[in-house]
C-alpha cells in the first residue's frame, strides 16, 4: 500500500530507526497481567524537531502489524516509505515544518521492540509463549517511558489508525495531563464478538501450524540448521484478516471475477481468480516480516482491550481526562465500522468531553486510513494546525 | 441449529435415507469440466406421497455441507432432526399434506452421494484429488438424473438456500420445462471476489494440514492403522466460514463479550470468550461429519457458480426459462447480502421472468433460512400453494 513515490519536497527524507534499552531487570515496565519485562528495549524514530519549550510533540501510534518507520525512507533506493508516509511530513496532515513526530515499535512486536522473539535474559533464548501477555495499557506504558526518556513532559497529541486509536485512547485516560489531543481513526472502543471470532480463528491457524512447536520455532545459535517456522499458519491468519482490512465493494472493483494469468476455469485446484493470487501474495509476503508469536500477543491485547466495561467504570475513567479528541472512521470499514467510533463518540460525549467526529467517504475499507484521502487529509490538518495553535500560542 | 424439539404432529415422522446408484462406466454422468463419472451413488430421502399425476413433486436442495436428510428423524431417539424440518411437514410451506418432497445428497458430497471420499472403481480406492472438478450445474444433472429414476416428467418446484439456491437456478436454467417455479433464499447469481477470497483462504488451511497428504487421507483396509485427517485444516475452514454465516449483531447479542467458564481474564493462550468456545465446538463437530476433499470440491463448484457472466449469455440461458421465481434474503445476512439477491431479481426482470422478491428482517445471519421465522414461512407457504393451485388445478 505504501509503495507509491513520495515527492521528495514533502518527505521526510532519510531517517533511521533508533534502539534505546529503557527498564532493568532491578526496575522492570510493570504490566497489567501481574509480572514485569526488564529490560526492554525499543524501537523509534523521530521526525521533524523538538522546539525548545518541548511543546511540539507528536506520538504516532501504529496497528497491529506496524512498525517504528512511519515515514521516509531508510535507503535513497527504498521503494516502500514508511506505512504512514502520506500523513507525516512537510506540509502534511503530521506537519514535520511544526510537529516533533515520534513514532514507536509497539511492546510484543517484532521490530525492534522487545517481543516474544527477543532473548528472554533469563533463559538466554527467545522468550517464545514465555513472554507474558501484554496489553494495550502496557504498549502505552512502554512509550510512556520512552517519551520520558526523550525529555518530554507533555506531547501535543497522540494519534493512531486501527490498534493505533486504541493506544491512543489508552494515552488520554493513562496518562490525562499530557495529552490534550487524541486522534483516534478507524478505531474502536471495544473488540465485537466478530473481532475476537477472527481473532481466534487466526490464532488456531498458528498454533495448528505444524512448525509452531508450543512457539519455540526460533533458530538458536546452537541449532545446526535453520528451523522451518510457522510460515502456513501465519500466512492464513494474514490472508484471513487482509480480507476484512478490505471493502467487499474495493475487492469487487479491484478484482472482481477477474481470473488470474489464464483465460479460462483451471477446472483443477490451481488459483484460478485474481483474488486469490492477491491474497496469497498477502501471505507469502507478511511471513517474511513478521513474527508468528508477535501475531498471537497482538491480537490477543485487542481481544481484551475495554477501557469502558460499565457506566461506572467509564465515569471514573473519563472524569480526569483532559483531551479533546477527534474521531475518524470510514464508510466502508467494516472491521471497525463506523458505529464502532460512533459508540466511543457517544463514550465521550456523555461524559462532556470535547470531541468531533467525521466519517469519510471511501472504497479501501479499513485499510483506508492509511491511504491519500482529500478530505480526510484536510480534516486531519486542520485539526492538527488548531491544536498547535491552542496549545503553543503559535500562529501559521 | 436443527437441535430444537419439533412438534410430533408436523413431522414427517421417522425417514430412511436410500441409495441407488445411477450412470455406469459404460455410460456415465458427463461433467462440465469434460470428464465423466460413472457408476455414481446416490443418496435421497422423500417426505409425503407422490400422486398418481406425479405432478406434485418438489426437489429440495441443500447447501455446502447439508446432506439428503432434510426432515424428520432416522430414529425416534434422535436428538437432531433434518436439516430443514422447520420448512417440511404436514402444514408448513413444504406441506407433506400436498407435496411429495425429494431431498438428495449433493454430487461431491460426503454423505452416501458418490464424491471425492467414494471409492474409484477404476483404482479401487478413495478418488482424493483424482476426483473430477465439478460445478454446481454438474450437482443439478444428476439430481435431474434422480428425478428421471423415481418417473417424474415434471417437478412442481425446485427450492433451495444458500448453494442449494444456486442449484436451483440452475435447474430453471437448464431443464426449463420441468421447472414451473424455483425458489432461491439467500443465495447468489455469482461469488463476489469477497466471497472467493473466503473459500481460498478456507481452502488453503485445509491444504496446509500436514494430515492433507495430497487428498489422500483416507484409510484404507490396506492401511493397518488408522491414518490421521486434516481435521485442523477443516476445522479451521469451518469456523472461518461459520463467522461468516452469523451476522454481527447476533454474535453480540448471543455472545458480546461474554467470559467462558470464568470470572477474568486468562491472560494467556486459553479461551477467555464464549465466541471462542463456541467457534471451537463449531470447527470439531463439523470434522465428525464432514470430508475435507468435499469441502474443496464443493467451495470450487460455488467460486465457478456464473451462470450469466455478460448480457448476452443472459439473454440466450433466459429466453426459454418457464419457471416463476420466489426470491428470498435476510437483512443481517453479509455472506450473500440482499444486493446479491436483487441482483439476480435485476437480472431475471430485464428478461420478464415472472420474480418476486421479499427481504425478512432477522437477526440470524446467513443461516436465517433455516431457522424458525414467522412472515418468511408464511410467504413460502403461500407461494407454494399458489404454486400447487396453479399448476395442479387443485384447490387446498
Amino acid at each position: 500500500m505504501n509503495d507509491q513515490q513520495t515527492n521528495p519536497g514533502n518527505s521526510v527524507g532519510i531517517v533511521e530507526t533508533r534502539l534505546v534499552t529503557l527498564f532493568s531487570e532491578a526496575s522492570p515496565l510493570p504490566l497489567d497481567c501481574g509480572k514485569s519485562l526488564g529490560p526492554v528495549q525499543v524501537a523509534y524514530e523521530t521526525y521533524g524537531t523538538l522546539n525548545e519549550e518541548g511543546s511540539n510533540a507528536i506520538l504516532i501510534c501504529h496497528a497491529l502489524s506496524g512498525n517504528a518507520h512511519a515515514a521516509g525512507r531508510h535507503h535513497p533506493d527504498d521503494k516502500k516509505v514508511g506505512w504512514w508516509d502520506n500523513y507525516i511530513g512537510p506540509g502534511k496532515p503530521f506537519d514535520t515544518d511544526y510537529f516533533f513526530i515520534i513514532s514507536s515499535n509497539n511492546l510484543g512486536g517484532c521490530d525492534g521492540t522487545t517481543g516474544p522473539s527477543s532473548v528472554d535474559p533469563e533463559q538466554g533464548r527467545p522468550y517464545g509463549l514465555r513472554f507474558p501477555l501484554i496489553t494495550i495499557a502496557d504498549m502505552a506504558r512502554l512509550q510512556k517511558a520512552l517519551v520520558d526518556h526523550l525529555g518530554i513532559k507533555r506531547l501535543l497529541a497522540v494519534a493512531g489508525g486501527s490498534m493505533g486509536g486504541m493506544i491512543a485512547l489508552q494515552w488520554a485516560l493513562d496518562y490525562p495531563h499530557m495529552v490534550p489531543a487524541s486522534v483516534i481513526i478507524a478505531a474502536t472502543p471495544r473488540l465485537t464478538a466478530q473481532n475476537i471470532a477472527f481473532n481466534a480463528v487466526a490464532r488456531q491457524a498458528i498454533m495448528a501450524d505444524p512448525h509452531f512447536n508450543g512457539g519455540d520455532y526460533y533458530t538458536l545459535e546452537s541449532d545446526s540448521s535453520a528451523k522451518p517456522r510457522p510460515e502456513s499458519g501465519l500466512a492464513l491468519a494474514r490472508m484471513m484478516a487482509h480480507i476484512t482490512y478490505l471493502s467487499e465493494q474495493g475487492l469487487h472493483e479491484r478484482f472482481g471475477r477477474k481470473l488470474q494469468d489464464r483465460e479460462s476455469l483451471s477446472y483443477g485446484f490451481e488459483t484460478d481468480f485474481a483474488v486469490e493470487s492477491y491474497l496469497s501474495y498477502q501471505g507469502s509476503s507478511f511471513v517474511k516480516r513478521f513474527d508468528a508469536n508477535s501475531y498471537l500477543y497482538i491480537t490477543k491485547a485487542m481481544d481484551y482491550f475495554d477501557p469502558f466495561p460499565d457506566a461506572e467504570t467509564t465515569v471514573t475513567r473519563l472524569a480526569g481526562v483532559e483531551s479533546r479528541f477527534l474521531v475518524m472512521s470510514f464508510d466502508t470499514d467494516w472491521r471497525f465500522d463506523t458505529s464502532r467510533s460512533k459508540e466511543l463518540v457517544r463514550i465521550l460525549h456523555r461524559s462532556l468531553k470535547d470531541c468531533t467526529f467525521q466519517e469519510f467517504a471511501s472504497p479501501a475499507g479499513h485499510d483506508a486510513f492509511l491511504l491519500p484521502h482529500e478530505s480526510y487529509e484536510k480534516s486531519l490538518g486542520a485539526f492538527m494546525l488548531r491544536i498547535w495553535q491552542d496549545v503553543t500560542g503559535g500562529t501559521p
